[in-house]
């Protein structure tokens, strides 16, 4: 875990979808490892009944609960609003756009209303959240600079879009793509590996670092029981990746071991 | 052009979005082709303000023109119900989903609303489509197979996905990335190589071709008078690779011509 330790140049770390699975251990293992954030920022559209992580937050005084519904614009704007009031000048290091949702549809029982609502909460709003907190990841990317850390990475400021292995158009094929026939799911995940890219253009002359990453098959209420990794494994692979991320994986598309996946 | 020739053993083709650009110059050189289908269902929103492809209809009495909305589910099974008549026991050989819009927004200009009326249109249409016309498809597809050609291929049933080049994740980086920044259209055509797919897997037990293919950039309405082809070779050199089209190609992802793009 050697990436981890980066987190310690990690002034403010967002993460969503955090009241439950891999948002919640990202939260857990960051607060309680040895190279925590000054900030860790945990969005939940509830936080009311976030009670696991409303726990965490009672024992560790840098994790900071704001609400945010992903798929409101005025929600997104108001958590801008709070996160700007926390992290105040020093911007927003590390976004890490990890809420999504699995709305499980195959060619028989697909609707274009699943199509879309997949594709809103796991491609769309990581895009508008993204917008949102530029300016935020503009000032962290900036006071990098010129603290003379040039480079990219979370020491200055990254976003971190989850996605899935399910999302790669050129695995959907053969045996693999038998096992996961789910339309909404994939054509989501597929769509926000372009809008990384496309993010990933757009943010580069800003030093702000973007890309995707597969967290596995997880043990979580999406990855189900049967599922070969538990939170803990996943979120303590990906967090050493992250941690060690440099403008050589800008734009990259990484499994949770930091082995690149093709599109 | 050895593949349009084999245009002559495809008894029905159905084009989406043929009241202009692309749509209509398919229709246009598959009828005054040597080879034309037996049928060549033509569709659009409102045909009362299809001029040119009335005037091509007039002329050819192996079009016929449908209405179909292709957002609209009701608009769907209706002209699948039409169509049914039109091709009796024979059932549907090929279904071209070529409607598609372009939504155009940039990273600060784009929004919730445009992403979703683009990914709508250009992703999920054509699976809404392809899923109603499964019926006419499998019976198409069955007849060939009786009849000796076996293989996938026009002569029996295919399903071809018009996409784009900007739709391949892994060649929006670079130079090429800087020139169309266009959120909405990328993510909807990278999304739609996805449905295309999980459609292939999903109908090759049916003996259904399914594949995407890229038309060039085209002097249409939407590729604008700066295109390098007009729309008479992109569609001689895409009527070709679709003639052509054997079961080496179901799954793929094909350049107007012929070549294989990444995804």
């Amino acid at each position: 875990m050697s990436g981890a330790m980066n987190f310690k140049n990690c002034g403010s770390l967002l993460v969503t979808g955090a009241n439950r699975g891999l948002g919640l251990q990202i939260v857990d293992s960051l607060a309680s490892g040895r190279f925590s954030p000054a900030k860790i920022i945990a969005t939940t559209r509830t936080p009311a009944r976030a009670q696991k992580l409303q726990e965490l937050a009672d024992k560790h005084p840098n994790i900071h609960i704001v609400t945010l519904d992903v798929v409101s614009q005025e929600s997104i704007e108001k958590c801008v609003e709070e996160v700007g009031q926390l992290v105040q000048e020093e911007g927003l290091n590390c976004l890490i756009n990890n809420a999504g949702i699995n709305v499980v549809a195959d060619f028989h029982t697909v609707t274009a209303e699943k199509m879309i609502e997949n594709f809103h909460t796991n491609a769309v709003a990581p895009l508008m959240i993204t917008k949102a907190f530029l300016p935020l990841l503009k000032q962290a990317a900036s006071r990098g600079q010129a603290g003379g850390s040039g480079s990219m990475g979370i020491q200055r400021a990254a976003v971190i879009n989850v996605t899935s292995l399910l999302g790669s158009v050129e695995l959907n094929w053969g045996e693999r793509a038998n096992n996961f026939k789910w339309y909404p799911y994939r054509t989501s995940k597929s769509a926000l590996n372009m809008v990384t890219r496309c993010m990933a253009v757009d943010m580069e002359p800003d030093g702000i670092l973007c890309m995707a990453i597969h967290p596995g098959w997880v043990r979580t209420d999406m990855g189900g029981s049967e599922a070969p990794l538990s939170p803990e494994e996943s979120i303590s692979s990906i967090l050493s990746v992250i941690g060690g991320l440099t403008e050589k994986d800008h734009g990259s598309f990484l499994n949770f071991t930091g082995e690149v996946l093709p599109w």
